[in-house]
């Protein structure tokens, strides 16, 4: 069988995990990683080969897809239309707001080098995108809810590190088991932002800063902490670095609809993640769509891909009489 | 818009629950109902047309999709390949040692007769299975684990009716909480059959029956009852009949996986339902199908096709770009 020869793009906690991920996928081998830093100076986990992130548009025929392990905010609106014009390609672009714009920032150049970008793949978007959409296809009368955590937020993390006088930070993410309850036993609430989540942040001040200065400008921070309740613990940087270092995840995604002649029947369907390591769940989903770009493009499938446009079976090396057999 | 107009073989539970889920979709018609009653005798729950099955043949043009509402055991061997060789059609094939086999009945009529022929939706199989299928695809290092109920379940409750002696008789499958808490803990345990499920039998009896023997009977049933922890209730018709008329159903798919470089890290995704009605939530999981087969045989997709070869994009009527705005 030929394997599937894979390329990362990036080295950071994303690119670290799907370096690991492939290991686990007989079908794939990883061809190397690709980065902006000095190669020499890069010491990967599995002896995987590393090169300038220059080098891989003279390797086109040696990769069959491209995983794009770049940040959504300003790596992967320039990697991702580079990539896309050469290579198959998966990515993690993650900014909910703008991934209608970047779909065609994709899709342009992807159908014009015949390629397969598939785009906005990992947990959320991904597999909580598939569920809430699925959720509504099976239930259209009903309501869809989104809960998540108890995790680490990146971006939140970083909004607070951002603030003068801080030297790191971590912030959690955490749902309020109180209105999960509520969905699930079929009450269909609205809810404010507030009475779905709650944030906590474990602060570490630099020398001479203002705790209770801090924790305002935390607390009010628009967007990101000022329509939540918010709590803020002081810790040293030992602390943070012995109990805040993991990168833990998860979440719910319910969808609780009616059915009837007068809607007197409630159905709740439920899916819910608990993750040690968000970038390792990530990269795990990532490696499954980057066969699935593959094999569609193997069949002649070109241009900008989500999870709503493939067949579950491309994202599996079992043939479908033995997924018939194994799974249905 | 031209609507997608359907057609229901059978009245049963399933045909009266895909009666109903069609008033859910805007974009769906009920063309008629098709019984081997006498139609006058029928009155359908929306004033629906009903006729006689022999009739369905000669309305190919004016059906899109047919929704075989029969049973697996003794009406889709028979319907499904019929119907197949003239319709679009949806069914709830749910023999999972078959299934295999009915695949193949199912495929060569279909793709005979340039129709596609979605098989084995619903919940199990169906969304299940997909579950199932995509736990696997994305944490491979893993375990994969169903429970059923609680719930009715109508095959076990047929083999108690069956037993002389028997009025009548409800059997509830649930699922065994604390086997749900090893599995969601990352354990990831072997059970054995009675480790996962309990079975409830509540039990009507005719006039002079023996309750010992029928209790010993039920609880040595071969496949049924030998293998799992059964509690066996004698109940009044009356009280079967207030307590026991609901057919509610549900259950757990979770997948169990390891990540890292020695698999230290536990990730557990976990799908559950929690369904007031069996056959309405199994009708609403058909009516997207429905729309799949529909939607896929106008781009000229052909043959037998599972929950594993139809992208998510078919079961609902919003266009993709729609999709990607509210779902991703």
């Amino acid at each position: 069988m030929n394997k599937i020869k894979i390329g990362i793009i990036g080295y950071g906690n994303l690119g670290k995990s799907a370096e690991l991920a492939i290991l686990q996928n007989q079908d794939m081998d990883l061809v190397g990683i690709f980065t902006r830093r000095d190669p020499g100076s890069v010491k990967t986990a599995t002896g995987a080969s590393v090169y300038f992130i220059e080098e891989a548009m003279s390797m086109t025929t040696k990769i069959d897809v491209m995983l794009l392990c770049g940040g959504s905010k300003s790596d992967l609106p320039v990697q991702g239309p580079q990539f896309a014009a050469a290579f198959n390609t998966v990515d993690v672009f993650d900014n909910h707001e703008k991934v209608s714009e970047y779909f065609d920032t994709m899709n342009q150049p992807a159908t014009e080098a015949n390629k397969v970008a598939v785009i906005a793949v990992g947990w959320d978007p991904g597999m909580f995108s598939l569920n809430r959409f699925l959720g509504q296809a099976v239930l259209p009368q009903g309501e869809g809810y989104t809960f998540w955590g108890k995790g680490v937020s990146q971006g939140h993390s970083d909004a607070v590190r951002n603030i003068p006088g801080v030297l790191d930070a971590r912030q959690y993410t955490i749902p309020i088991e109180s209105a999960i309850e509520a969905v699930r036993n079929g009450e269909m609430p609205h809810f404010t932002t507030k009475q779905k989540h709650l944030r906590e942040c474990y602060v570490v001040l630099k020398a001479g800063a203002n705790k209770n200065e801090i924790e305002q400008q935390i607390k009010t921070m628009p967007n990101y902490f000022a329509d939540y309740d918010t709590t803020v613990y002081f810790i040293s940087k030992e602390e943070l670095e012995k109990n805040h270092n993991e990168m833990p995840h998860g979440g719910f995604v319910i969808r609780s609809g009616k059915t009837g002649l007068t809607g007197e029947k409630t159905h709740i369907i439920e899916y819910s993640l608990k993750l040690d390591s968000n970038p390792d769940f990530t990269a795990n989903v990532l490696i499954a769509y980057a066969r699935a770009a593959y094999k569609m493009n193997q069949e002649g499938v070109v241009g900008a891909k989500t999870v709503f446009d493939i067949a579950p079976s491309y994202l599996s090396p079992i043939p479908v009489r033995e997924l018939i057999k194994n799974f249905l």
